[in-house]
């Protein structure tokens, strides 16, 4: 029996899902746009099934619904939402090829190598990536009757180049590999901080970015931006250790993914480290601390601190 | 012997792949910059030897030329010149991967798969890509005392992404697997409009994207913009045509990489299609086609027209 409360964040979170899942539709749409002298029809096909037709689009709700804390217009925030996802879907593309992870399930369905081939899926990656930039590029970002709206589409890049990068995302699946032994056959012990480090990266980074995303689209001062950065590294934080517990608690038709695969790599997790007890009980104080940097925005913020719970709770 | 002109040219030429490499020195630092948490020694070992110690740096060197035009201060063309190589880099990495291209040699050096591993080259080509992104979003692109700076970085992003892109280079190097049967195990004959079209997708693109962004870091006017744009596509055909030639006529030790390849593919290339000769004529239509665009330049276009020549005659 879930709660009247419960019950608004899910279908509120299922509502920005059908709107970016709509957009996205859009953004991949097969046909040339004006300007352009083709856009080919196989590589089309692998990008839209690698981006459209599932998850949770947690990361665009986390720009719409920060975003919404300074009224910004829903269809501004869309737009960087469906960027960022863009991101997301093209890490996971990269990540599953088998010269990484290796992966032929995702979501339930085949993976993006398996279902087409592997220098289309390399492809359909670096497309996703340059395609984020177009879209953060666009006058739909932001009201451009509004100074300073070009500033906010650049601030958004940068922002958005920085996470996904050589010190975020890029740079935290590089660190991942090397722990598995993946380069010099030997696997280095990683401590609580080396694990943390490589997660803030990783994972982390792209989750905090969607926070942060919201504060400049809304034109936030420094008390309120940070305020963001703090939520949205908590919620980083947060995510990962219940993905961790996932892999350890969870089975593969729940997930739509394998799981048991940390143990098998003997990875280094929190949950590993701390034990699933202590997972817990971090990630309790995680969502403590990730509603503690909101108190800032008081009764507006209502929404982000069950996205909190909902991040520390869900079960695929 | 050469001219007093060819030698200066060159001269222009070697002094921009100086700066340009001392640039991307910076720009790929080792250690962590302030707000990163780290920088995996290995992945930035790898960008590096991707990026550095190598390459005419001619789609920098357009930028920098066209962005002269209107004396625009020669750092900001630099930066976004330094961008444009990032994404020139990347695209071979990936290119030579063995899902790909599967290529050993790379300007006489193992490719960076070869040199490294393929998941390491894999993050690579992802990593300079978005750090291409990331450089020009930076203030350091345009005069922040003049208005308008931040439209300037964000015209850049927009153009950039599109050439790199879908209706780009990403969708031009997956028309060129198709063309090669990948997919389907059938070769299509292409006609001459359609071998244009590939190749304007995947070579030109980036090459007329160089001469674009100089008209806009000088905000150029329509007519302006328009030469500029029609020079970089004249100069984008004649660069192919060029390198296609060498694939025919010249040998790996001179060009650093193996040749006859297109051949060996049965590639449909213009060499292909008009034979080596007509393609010469071809070329020195597209030099004078080229020159006749700068026309509203005048005599401040002279490099631009040398670079032309450059491409069109180039050994290696």
């Amino acid at each position: 029996m879930r709660s009247q409360q419960e019950i608004t964040f899910q279908e509120r979170l299922n509502e920005t899902a059908r709107d970016i899942e709509q957009l996205l539709d859009t953004l991949l749409e097969p046909e040339p746009l004006a300007g352009e002298i083709a856009r080919p029809a196989r590589l089309m096909e692998a990008m839209r099934y690698a981006t459209l037709g599932g998850g949770k689009r947690l990361r665009p709700f986390l720009v719409v619904e920060s975003a919404a804390l300074f009224d910004v217009p829903r269809h501004h925030a869309l737009m960087v939402g469906a960027a960022l996802e863009c991101i997301h879907c093209y890490s996971l593309v990269h990540d599953d090829l088998p010269a990484m992870d290796n992966d032929d399930l995702r979501r339930g369905r085949p993976t993006t190598h398996r279902a087409f081939d592997e220098a289309t899926a390399v492809l359909v990656g670096d497309g996703l990536l340059t395609l984020a930039f177009d879209i953060l590029s666009r006058p739909a970002v932001a009201n451009r009757k509004e100074p300073g709206d070009a500033d906010i589409r650049v601030q958004l890049v940068g922002c958005l180049a920085r996470a996904a990068g050589i010190g975020g995302m890029v740079g935290g699946q590089m660190l991942d590999l090397a722990a598995e032994g993946r380069f010099d056959g030997t696997q280095p012990r990683l401590d609580q901080s080396a694990v943390k480090s490589l997660q803030a990266m990783k994972t982390g980074a792209l989750l905090r970015f969607g926070c942060e995303a919201g504060a400049i689209l809304g034109r936030a001062d420094h008390r309120q931006r940070d305020a963001l950065r703090q939520y949205g590294s908590a919620i980083g934080q947060a995510f990962q250790i219940a993905d961790d517990l996932l892999d350890v608690e969870s089975d593969p038709a729940t997930l739509g993914k394998a799981t048991g695969k940390d143990a098998a790599a003997h990875k280094a997790t929190l949950v590993a480290i701390l034990g699933p007890q202590g997972a817990r009980s971090r990630l309790q104080a995680l969502v403590a601390e990730a509603e503690a940097a909101l108190a800032v925005f008081a009764a507006k913020a209502e929404v982000l601190i069950a996205a909190a719970r909902f991040v520390a709770a869900r079960k695929a």
